[in-house]
């Protein structure tokens, strides 16, 4: 089945912005670098934390098939936290220091959001992979051209959203009661996120100066920054409003 | 670093046992198929629940890259999930319906072994992959020619053992205390997974009697599936002297 509504991505259509260059180009500005090497690492401690999380969430599978596609997807996950591992030891950099930074932030996210039961799991796994899916197509359109191939490739295909949207919609359909539960359970996530991705950017300079501009990579300000947050949490709304939750 | 001292396997050479014939001769005999089926399904159940022990355990990991490696074994052990639950979709069989039968006593098996902390997880990764090894490559040998050539490819080259080792050796070099409990946590591995092997023996009919040679596939008695079981055992032996651990 298809994921229903995929968001309008026209404002961060990756061919509306010319390339700033590849990555030996780009790299040279050790600003530029220090950016990536912390996008990079941020990305790999989610992947590796989704992961864990994916793999704990399949213990509340209802069935085999059900536990062995939530495994599936969090084998998916770990492959693409090899590709970003293996990109920062390229660049010679050791992937476990790029990540501890951004250790905390996302363990904080999960503690606050482990779901009560598979239902909530599902929702978390959708939501979660679109936000993500969202946040990696705006930041792309910033990076040199490898990094920009790199990053979309590992968004890519992940599966969740249309497994977890089919099982969620099942399961209001045979329940409609648990729709407000997991609208509510949907309005936290989203809360959550957004607070984690806000105490990250304050926290790291390199990558928030990437984001607004202040490598001038691109002409991308605080007020710039604001608005990817409304995209990001519009979309959220019509996924939501999509699997029949008020947002 | 390489694996102490390998179990030799001259009792359970492939090369010294005849082919039986390929699958589509052998899967003509009903007997002979709901064995392989019970085989598959016991074997893809095992990968799944490792697969679920290990990202548990990953959490137990005292760095990144502990927590890395052990979430890549996790993955590895899902694609091995995949190959067999592939193999049993391919022959027309439900993967979930074919491993159902065995997911007690897996999870019985978990269940009675939970790691306590971060080295007792290493020496069950360890252990349990080794015995799942060593039990692959004896049934192996009663397989017809495909179903031998998929089990000994989905055996192959975790790469636990050479981790596992390697960590509990340096674990017990920083404090030769914790030598004793891990050697006394080896022997319950041990105990508790012959236990739960019998209660399949016992249980499933299909399965026992290829092991025990009921469908004439070859000349293999219970007294041979005792000696299976000893060979078994001495090769757990060997290796936990190996890592320096009584047992």
């Amino acid at each position: 089945m298809e994921t229903p509504e995929a968001p309008k991505q026209d404002e961060t259509d990756t061919d509306a912005y010319p390339s700033i260059g590849d990555w030996a180009q780009c790299s040279a500005d050790p600003q530029y670098r220090a950016a990536v090497v912390d996008l990079l690492g941020a990305l790999a401690y989610g992947e590796l934390s989704a992961f864990e999380r994916l793999a704990e969430d399949a213990k509340l599978a209802p069935t085999l098939d059900d536990k062995a596609a939530l495994a599936g997807m969090a084998a998916a996950e770990f492959g693409h936290y090899r590709v970003l591992s293996d990109r920062l030891a390229g660049i010679g950099e050791n992937p476990a220091e790029a990540m501890q930074p951004f250790a905390e932030a996302l363990e904080s996210f999960h503690r606050m959001t482990a779901p009560a039961d598979w239902e909530e799991g599902l929702v978390k796994a959708y939501v979660g992979d679109s936000i993500a899916a969202d946040f990696y197509r705006e930041v792309a359109v910033r990076l040199d051209d490898d990094t920009r191939e790199l990053v979309l490739g590992v968004m890519a295909d992940t599966g969740h959203a249309e497994f977890a949207v089919g099982k969620v919609r099942e399961a209001i359909a045979a329940d409609p009661r648990i729709g407000g539960r997991l609208a509510l359970w949907g309005r936290r996530l989203m809360g959550e996120a957004l607070s984690q991705a806000q105490r990250v950017v304050a926290e790291r300079d390199a990558l928030s100066n990437l984001l607004i501009g202040g490598t001038e990579v691109r002409g991308f300000d605080l007020v710039e920054v604001g608005k990817m947050f409304n995209r990001i949490t519009e979309a959220h709304t019509r996924r939501m409003a999509a699997l029949g939750l008020a947002s």
